[in-house]
């Protein structure tokens, strides 16, 4: 099932996508949800974020060859990490599926995309084990961790290298029934793959991430956890589009503009 | 005007604190409210976080002695933030004046108070200059960044160390009419004062953070932003009773059990 959230003149709400329809719901997935009778195309909905997170995780560094490009980058020796240590990200940098990624006009041109499978929790979840781990999952989406690469190397901590308003576009819906053992990353930019990865070759997996993180965390329906990405990517600019693919979820797309050069 | 958010039969409220009595009003102090016409004791309130954030802001090393005190602690040289670059907790941590904080069972005797002026975001801001920054602000709590000194040195993040459930005490309300520049924040267990030092002695101060984070980042009504803490406190064992008292604004007491110890 795929969850969709889009704007309507009663504000956001929730709606399930049937092949080239959307069926309208009173509710959510989370809470509970009944047809709310109203069906749209899919292509004049306008899109929102899938969900407002209450805590926004992701686990940075979770890939073995993108552990040692960003190394590289920031000249320093690579280094797997020892444990799931979650990370965060805030919610004002979230865009959803077609709205426009800004570089702010005192960015360096090293501004790149990460391309990531997201899990979105579904119900309150603390202290479970790996084994059971993905029962507290409603679904997953698509997330694209934009990164400038100087302020990430200088800056005391990750805030406008990755939180910048518009640089964690996320959607385009939640897909319930994904397969991650057959799943594969790709990104395009202007329509040109520049990356393919298996999405689930991570250093830590999904439930061991959610089952240490519940050992002190209470989890909550809504809260999203980005897995982080593989690889490295070119340098983005005004004027380009990306486009994150994920087998079995669908593509993430949305254009680049830098402030001040239109 | 002291804003308290507290919970009723019909779910979580604000109210205007007046004396030792408490005017409970519809709506809330962001978007708008009106006088609901019951009043409450202040002593029989069961009070909750003064806000559910939007993003939880952290500036973290921002006092010079802290700084020096949390180097030689880490065994590693003190060095002071070059920039106001903020960072990030989770909302699971928080809880509210007279909640109890409950060390996991796991955790090394090292789990330590921080006790902290939280500026609290009023508007929707973007691009405020210094000059300016506090008119964004709503008004001020008090929050104690709860800190276990172990988990702080080995992980990757500050996850566990400082956003385990719990681990984040907020509030007692918030206070509009705050005068930093007299204010001290004094930190007493168990009855015993601990440190005693001046508010606004940080390395930068409240109008410095909002004007560089909203440079690149919008600030949103309900955001919080925790300004660091001095110096260094002791070890917090089950039974202990914490208390945070900043001038003008009031005292956020919270008892601390360790899991499995009771």
């Amino acid at each position: 099932m795929r969850w969709v959230r889009f704007a309507t003149g009663n504000g956001a709400v929730y709606g399930i996508v049937e092949g080239d329809a959307v069926q309208e719901v009173e509710g959510d997935p989370f809470a509970g949800y009944q047809p709310a009778g109203r069906r749209h195309k899919l292509a004049d909905i306008r899109f929102l974020i899938p969900v407002v997170p209450g805590t926004f995780y992701a686990a940075g560094l979770n890939y073995r060859e993108h552990v040692i490009a960003v190394a590289d980058k920031l000249g320093v020796a690579p280094k797997l990490p020892k444990a799931a240590d979650i990370g965060y990200r805030a919610n004002n940098s979230l865009i959803a599926h077609g709205d426009t990624i800004v570089i702010p006009a005192d960015a360096t041109e090293r501004v790149q995309y990460e391309g990531e499978v997201v899990a979105v929790i579904g119900r309150k979840t603390r202290n479970i084990g790996a084994a059971d781990a993905l029962s507290c999952v409603l679904g997953y989406t698509i997330g694209n961790d934009l990164s400038e690469r100087s302020w990430q190397g200088e800056d005391n901590t990750l805030w406008r290298a990755k939180n910048t308003d518009t640089f964690a576009p996320m959607g385009p819906w939640i897909e319930t029934e994904f397969d991650i053992a057959r799943a594969r990353t790709r990104v395009r930019v202007n329509g040109k793959e520049t990356i393919d990865f298996a999405t689930a070759d991570m250093v830590f997996d999904i439930p061991t991430y959610i089952s240490r993180i519940s050992r002190y965390v209470t989890l909550y329906p809504g809260d999203v956890i980005w897995m982080g990405t593989d690889g490295s990517g070119p340098n983005l600019k005004h004027g380009d589009v990306v486009e994150i693919d994920i087998t079995g979820i669908g593509t993430l797309r949305n254009p680049i503009v830098r402030e001040g050069a239109a």
